[in-house]
């Protein structure tokens, strides 16, 4: 029979266990995250604030901001107002809502510090409210300038990845390769890639993993675009796989890639997968060209998805 | 004899010394801090304030964070009180402790730079301490900002550890083995563990250090739940040692993981002990099965405690 | 045939990819940033604030900080004015334009946060939008803090090359070398240098890639200057070929040097080129011959570049 | 003759050149820094404004902070007193200098953002000075909040040696070796040593180095103390070296330290130097015996200089 070939007792080490999951859903999604959630925690376990606000969208954090901002004037304008109205200097508004919102307009100019002093606190009670509330916006805000700047720092590969993986020739045997690409305008230094195919085993109807070893793993430099190859040798588990076999059996290409960003010399990763419906047989790709003029060297990243069916 | 046996000459690389204590105090606490007092320097060389800053319970830190703010107030609002209440503009207030407040609240407003206004300083003396009362609280809100983004940025594994480390079956020997799992959102690359056992060499009645070879000791990835195993063989310290005579001789096994978080690509440390009363014989670890529902993969993480006796 | 050789039968691992470009442009900058423009993706793909906030010259943050300044107290000037100026206590301005001025200074006072207070916001439009006017500011402040400190903390070698590379009699053969040295106070360590020569194959006419191996690659510690040396062996891919030849093909030079920043222990790249014109044949580098007096060790860095010539 | 010798023909990897200095003054100050000084450059190639701000006492950093304030606020006052007093409101002095000193606090008062209001900008003029000043208040204060959690949050290493080397049996030969520790409460991790001798060689006069090799050159925790040790082999350059013929060579015992900082998961770089009279021959370490009482393990660290000498 052919398809993919366990061709190793364990596959511990790419930490994926040995008793694996029934089913064929995809383990990474096609933005990298892995499309697993860790149950059996409490809430509190699970709860990672910061992680959130950090990796959370501009319009979602953009929303916490001033719905905090809001929701914080109303809590603080409301203990005014069960405190009293009257310990406030210059206050001139006689209905009650006039006067709470005079309170909620304080409170804000007392979170933010900007303190015009047209209305004052005038007696201990508020004043003590006012001396905390105006702590608390010093604090809020230095949490913002923390997340604002983890969300800056944060390292992050800005890769392109190919459309699809292709079965190409490839020195005499042939190649499992897709291409990869820095879209950003940092250099990426010291890039890593490795491979891990998941598939079901017929016999077992269960999925396991094996690793896809690649000619070359590492480059120093990724100017231009890197062609990720996994020679298909017969040492290969895919040796004699067709796409066809590798769609049978549910497979899916796990790609982890590792690289410096000599910007922020931080490490960065990106992860990607191809289902086996991406993969491309008996096609190779189109080389990318790169053209020398007006003295710079220019290449068009969009030309890492070509490629050409071979006869 | 039976129990521990001294497998090499020296055991310098761990970094435990080659003079080892008497006594069976735990190495390593539960939560993996070192039960470790160094002793011998006078306080300042032991002071470390941005690290207890950064360590300590969020409680502890509001405290000192409420606590300084009042301080520094009352402070403050002493100095300007001996300075003279008369130097202020807008004091209304006639008693002694009425005026104290009244500074008081002028100081909070100075410190976090709202300046209400209402109270202003008059002479050159007061306005001088006020200008020194602005720039110490901008430069304690900067210190605040760089504590509070140093708590949320600090690298941390969140590993669960199972309950119990296991003498199971293992590739037709048996293994030391335990469990571990990331409990967070975030994803764990490169997770690499290593094993020492601490234990009272019976003829010396020292403590002694044994490092313990792990047969996987790094993994790519860490999704589900990674199983370390220590095969006992011929050349294991603890060949042919019971879990009695592990008991015995007060065995600690001490275990030291690293991973990369690679949300903001930080090598993390976790450390964790397992006493030799916390050792299971003759058991197996249940195997976790992810389940794929709903197009996720789920897995229930408290199920990395659970193990069967082997009859 | 003389001149460049290609030794091996890929270059991959070079990150220069296979198919290589026509034409001789030079591919490192002198400053050592890439000289390849990346096309074919839309504005947003390109495009990084952060990244250009961090490395564009301290003039063109100025311009951007006041820039932005100016533009924001305009727009909220603006809006404060069409909801009209009757809603501003503290207004004494009679015409329009001097009204308009008024609402400018308020907005800057609103924005930083001094708030004066001789002007304030009277009715509840004015007074939200001046909320949300001193959130914004506080907001841009706070990004303002981690531009500034991003720039600051941000890792970089100082590194000077001799202005020339030189081919230089080595250990009974011959060596291209030059000579780097850190110009700053700090100390780098863990200095890894690595060389690749670009040229021009004369039989395809196209630009191809050969790693030029070193004999030392890395050292512990650079306190004075590190003389880089290319042995020129038999298995050398410039083995035999002349200066002339190296011009005749284009070459150029590429490094790339990492290294440990030991003040804030970041790893920092530095990278550099020469063109084939910028070697020297038949001459060796001046030793550098540090002085010892006053008790301490000097250096004269400009010395690097000093080279005589053989006869 | 004996002394030390010179085992490689190049010593290029220890990165500290092929052609050495004369003279005998010490290569590492006593606290680790270099003890070289690099010329031939202009001022500016060689300021690092903020590698000073970062590095420099806490003292010199609060003489910046306040004198930088009060030259601020005196120039940003003179510019307030040449565009004319009688463009602000609030100002009730009648002498010029009391209204210089009202000016003065009115700009302390916009640099820290308290504007408390009873002195106001009347006029365009001013009123766009006070906008300038109040930004620079701002972005003086970022720059603070970056060096202060720069200084707060850089790498330390903060290791205690022994007072001296020594010479002790190792083995059935003896070894050069010495102690070190970590003084503060955090743990190091993957802790390596190098050490490098540095001589003068008596034949050509001139300062030359020489690696010694390490039994064990990397620890994985380093929690109690750790003897360094430098086999004295017949492959050692030391090898048949008195003390006496260390100290007339001039030897300079150089050490670098590298270790992780588990707290913040920095790496983390320690240096430091023996000169050859601070080596001590035939003699031992007094082992440091760590005691467990009160469910804790005590170690006294200023028992690493303990030795005793052998007859």
């Amino acid at each position: 029979m052919f398809g993919i070939k366990n061709k190793k007792e364990k596959n511990l080490e790419l930490g994926f266990g040995t008793k694996n999951y029934n089913g064929s859903v995809r383990f990474l999604n096609k933005d990298g995250s892995v499309n697993i959630k860790r149950k059996g925690l409490n809430f509190f376990d699970n709860l990672d604030v910061y992680h959130w606000l950090i990796t959370t969208t501009s319009f979602n954090l953009t929303l916490v901001i001033l719905g905090g901002y809001a929701v914080l004037n109303t809590v603080f304008a409301l203990v005014y107002y069960i405190l009293g109205p009257e310990n406030f200097g210059g206050i001139e508004a006689m209905s009650g809502g006039d006067r709470f919102m005079d309170l909620f307009f304080f409170s804000a100019q007392t979170l933010t510090t900007v303190g015009y002093g047209h209305v004052y606190p005038h007696s201990v009670s508020v004043s003590t409210v006012a001396a905390i509330e105006s702590l608390s916006g010093l604090l809020g805000f230095a949490v913002a300038t923390g997340v604002l700047y983890g969300r800056f720092s944060r390292p992050n590969a800005h890769l392109m990845y190919s459309d699809n993986a292709i079965i190409a020739p490839y020195q005499g045997i042939t190649g499992l390769m897709f291409r990869i690409a820095n879209t950003k305008q940092n250099e990426l230094i010291e890039t890593e890639a490795s491979l891990v195919i998941a598939y079901t085993n017929p016999e077992t109807n269960k999925r396991e993993f094996e690793a896809l070893p690649l000619e070359i793993n590492k480059i120093n430099f990724l100017p231009m675009s890197w062609t990720i190859v996994h020679p298909i040798d017969d040492k290969s588990p895919i040796y004699n796989a067709s796409v066809d076999d590798l769609i049978m059996q549910d497979a899916e290409l796990i790609i982890l890639v590792k690289a410096i960003n000599d910007t922020y010399s931080q490490t960065v990763y990106s992860r990607m997968s191809y289902k086996a419906h991406e993969f491309v047989e008996k096609a190779k790709f189109i080389p990318i060209v790169p053209e020398a003029n007006g003295g710079k060297i220019k290449i068009k990243l969009t030309d890492i998805h070509k490629y050409t069916k071979l006869e």
